[in-house]
């Protein structure tokens, strides 16, 4: 079934945070640092898997059959109020999402056409209304829903998520955003499995939306 | 080597609750019900792991070389103040332990003889205080720490503990009492290992103070 709306390699901290404290440009994890995703960049030296393991895997299975991404505004700019022309996301000239992505945000500006199949395009609407835009523009293929913590927070909220490959890191970051706030009883809309990755003490979490 | 402080198979939610709230004498984890311990006591019709499986291999590991627990007033008694007299545990007349079990407390009383070789001592000490009386009383063997979260928490605060397995069960509470609090970059002192359970969604995390 096409137009499914999934989340992939979404990391968080085994105290449940998708990002640390102190956001910036040059940080957007915070003081998080790079810590969440040591096990997406580590090589099998350091203690990452190999290219046919667990982890490999479930990075490749972002990529899969994806159509649109919707990511909110602080995933594209560290920062409030209206994004400076000049910043065109933190990924240089051709980003890797290579289809059309959605940007949440208050301050709209115009379509940003990238090189590569990337196309920016800025909107103040509802997780309904982004949906209904994103799966327009993802043709045959389904929606990623790409972070922060709260836009994931926000699509849960309003029971839009279909699918969510999440990452559990070894790592205690003690403040930051909370994934888990206001989702008591999630495993009452979703089955919930578990599997234990390559990288030590990561598992991924896999949940599916019940029929 | 003996006198190690050890956590087992304590469990807490995805997002870091160890009880839920509203804790009573018939709901000691209060909201949670059974919730986090379901993947504990499911038969194999249930989702539960065979007799050799990795659920059951961990529970034993519970009472592998104990000499002695440290538990929370909270663990042996819901609720504030002196404990009753005529309250003796959750466990009748013989509790599973058939060691001394040190109970923190502000309110002392005297020491409870129960059968099978438990004896309850009620103490008002520190964790470092406590885990000395521990030690002298368990011989060869190790300490358990039995929890509940604060207990734990308060232990881990002090340095005190060894081992940690803790079990990651495939629910959101919501609300109750977090374990990591206070915790931030707790992996710089434990090496941690993630292995998944048996029953669908449970994973177990062993944390080894580093050397």
């Amino acid at each position: 079934m096409a137009g499914r709306l999934r989340v992939h390699s979404f990391t968080v901290s085994l105290d449940g945070f998708g990002t640390g404290e102190g956001l910036t440009d040059d940080e957007p994890f915070g003081h998080a640092g790079e810590r969440l995703h040591t096990w997406m960049f580590a090589s099998p030296e350091e203690g990452g898997g190999p290219p046919d393991g667990v982890d490999a895997r479930m990075k490749a299975a972002h990529w899969d059959g994806i159509g649109a991404e919707i990511m909110g505004r602080r995933k594209f700019h560290v920062g409030t109020g209206p994004i400076p022309d000049e910043w065109h996301g933190f990924w240089g000239s051709e980003p890797p999402f290579h289809t059309p992505v959605i940007v949440l945000t208050h301050h709209p500006r115009p379509d940003l056409v990238m090189e590569g199949g990337t196309t920016f395009h800025f909107l103040d609407v509802t997780p309904e209304e982004a949906l209904e835009r994103a799966r327009a523009l993802a043709g045959d293929g389904d929606v990623r829903l790409g972070g922060g913590t709260e836009t994931v927070r926000s699509f849960l909220d309003a029971d839009l998520v279909d699918e969510l490959h999440l990452v559990v890191a070894p790592v205690v970051l003690g403040r930051g955003q909370r994934l888990w706030d206001g989702q008591e009883a999630l495993e009452e809309r979703f089955a919930i499995e578990a599997v234990a990755g390559d990288y030590p003490g990561v598992t991924h979490l896999l949940l599916t939306r019940r029929g």
